[in-house]
């Protein structure tokens, strides 16, 4: 265990409180400046997503080239990931939300990886129907976050390989084991199909270039703790003659149990509000969940509570307030001990059940054209 | 350098004059004894195959119980590939000949592998187009050997990874870098494509069984260099629910020069007669090859010569000697000194020439249904 001054980040653990600005620092990414952030706002027509708006996202690699190829007339497209090892909970949508947000601001085409074959590798206890199950499921959990049928284009492993597998042959030329391993510590006795994996996750960032027979910028939204991952492939991006993917990092967010992240692999399902929780269960997890809040009412009322440690705060910030009006307006009355904790997840429950009431709509219709959005072949004259 | 007597065999290297009996001894292969020569020859219908006849294969694994389940009904396939790094040589043939005895003769299927994924993964001089290309050159060349059209199927790799992919997802599971690493000698700067590798190529041997929901046997022919990597196949086998593949071990070509094996990589290529030599190029290549001759023509008359340790003599063995009895002619009269070297050069040539005119025909007519013999996707309804 890590003292309480430490703390762990890699792509495949999370330990310990995090320092985010000397988390930076060791990996050497950008800060994202106001100016920057300015700079989105304009191009986005007025408004940030609260996702950059209330620095959940804070770092990136090549964003400002990115926006000025952008501005140059050259758009970029959008990429991210989901490895299927069961539900999704509300912080997965976190980087497909942002993502959703620049296809609908910016026009900008978006890519979708199912990693079901990486999860059967990765994790010993998933057979290989779970693996394409969860997919399914989780791939319909993200299209029903609003994206465009016409601009959204899916790359589920073991549907797509023909499409990805060309290229995947010369992406994994430039890898060698011993960078697998000093990336992910992938230790020999890992499977073959785990240490070959990375080359099928870097390919969507390449392939419209590919595709294409130009140069597309790419753009990665994900947690802090990929970076070394997609480090990976922007090393052999030039290489292979595409541009380096771009990168936006975001925080963690916490876990319902107070842990650093609510993704954390083996956490206990208390942890995080699962998209197929009943409502008794999210009702349940929101009551129990950890927060800020002082041992006794009189105390709260008198000195406030500390939303910077507190899971709900977190619920809010990371997705369900609505505006920044009332998102300052929660975390005023929680300093001011204005509101009580209780209260505070009454609000919040009453907001995720209607998100959870209208997102089972919106995936009842992404399921519609889930399948029509598979890539499943090369690009025509390219199969080499 | 291996002393007179030690070798060196490996799937990547045959170094040294190798002691055959030793090998198999190392190796613990099972002899190919003249009861189960017998028992082939009745099989198919009286006759064996000049490779079995002459002793080229050698050892085996698993023969008798692969008769065992023919005999009862339960017919097996056979398989062999092809690493398409560059033209075939005659050598290269005697695999893929015995497989088309075996169809010939028991009736069987026949599936290929075409590597130009693997080929591009293991030499870094290739590139994609080179390495498709021969792969088509190269399958040409096998198919023209005489298969049948209806009972042969093709896995060329960058075109077929829809239909092997799936399983490869299941057979790669089974397998870690410490096994590839002990097998092959891959090291950790070996790219993360060349590991994945042998996932691929394991999974013909189970492809049928898998297609066909039930249990259908494999025979390999292969060289006995290649043994360890098919005892990794047969390791994983029975954790799948596949039969074992069944090997039939040969052994090596001596080159041109006189080298321990024909196909040694990086030897030169006048150690080789390559199908795509010209005439020229193949008579000067027989008349400077290496015979067991004496030092005069008069001490070879009274002396004979040495057919075990000629190249010329390997090739009549391996390839040209149509028939026993002139196999038996041609090596009594090297022995006696009946028959001198340039002589017995100038009827090889004969022999080779009507070879290479045949062959090019039959080369045609393979080019008409090569494309079609691709498998291209899964089989229906096992898209997992």
């Amino acid at each position: 265990m890590p003292g309480p001054e430490e703390f762990v980040v890699t792509p495949y653990e999370v330990r310990g409180r995090v320092d985010y600005d000397r988390l930076r620092e060791m990996f050497g990414t950008q800060e994202l400046t106001a100016e920057l952030l300015a700079r989105l706002r304009r191009l986005a027509g007025g408004q940030l997503h609260p996702l950059l708006e209330r620095g959940i996202y804070y770092t990136h690699r090549d964003l400002g080239s990115l926006l000025d190829a952008y501005e140059a007339g050259r758009p970029f497209f959008v990429y991210s990931g989901r490895g299927p090892s069961g539900p999704l909970h509300t912080s997965h949508l976190a980087h497909f939300e942002l993502c959703r947000w620049f296809q609908e601001r910016l026009g900008v085409p978006m890519y979708v990886q199912i990693t079901d074959d990486e999860k059967f590798w990765s994790r010993g206890g998933l057979t290989r129907e779970e693996t394409v199950r969860w997919g399914w499921e989780n791939l319909y959990d993200i299209l029903a976050l609003g994206f465009d049928p016409k601009r959204t284009r899916v790359f589920f492993d073991s549907r797509s390989i023909a499409a990805l597998y060309p290229l995947a042959i010369r992406v994994a030329r430039k890898i060698t084991y011993s960078s697998v391993k000093a990336v992910f510590g992938l230790e020999p006795s890992a499977n073959i199909g785990w240490i070959f994996y990375t080359a099928l996750q870097t390919v969507p960032a390449f392939w419209p270039s590919w595709a294409e027979r130009t140069s597309v910028p790419c753009l990665i939204p994900c947690g802090i703790d990929q970076d070394p991952h997609f480090r990976l492939s922007r090393d052999i991006a030039e290489g292979l003659g595409y541009p380096k993917p771009s990168l936006l990092h975001s925080r963690m967010v916490p876990g319902l149990l107070g842990e650093a992240a609510m993704s954390t692999t083996g956490a206990s399902p208390e942890n995080a509000l699962f998209l197929n929780d009943p409502p008794k269960v999210v009702e349940r997890k929101v009551r129990n969940a950890f927060t800020g809040g002082r041992a006794t009412v009189e105390e709260q009322r008198r000195l406030g509570a500390d939303p910077e440690v507190c899971s709900v705060w977190a619920l809010w910030k990371s997705r369900f307030a609505e505006s920044e009006d009332r998102f300052r307006k929660i975390t005023e009355d929680c300093r001011s001990g204005a509101m009580l904790c209780g209260e505070c997840k009454g609000l919040l429950l009453e907001r995720v059940h209607r998100f959870y009431t209208e997102h089972a709509a919106a995936r009842e219709r992404a399921k519609s054209w889930a399948e029509s959005a598979i890539v499943t072949g090369p690009p025509a004259g390219l199969e080499l």
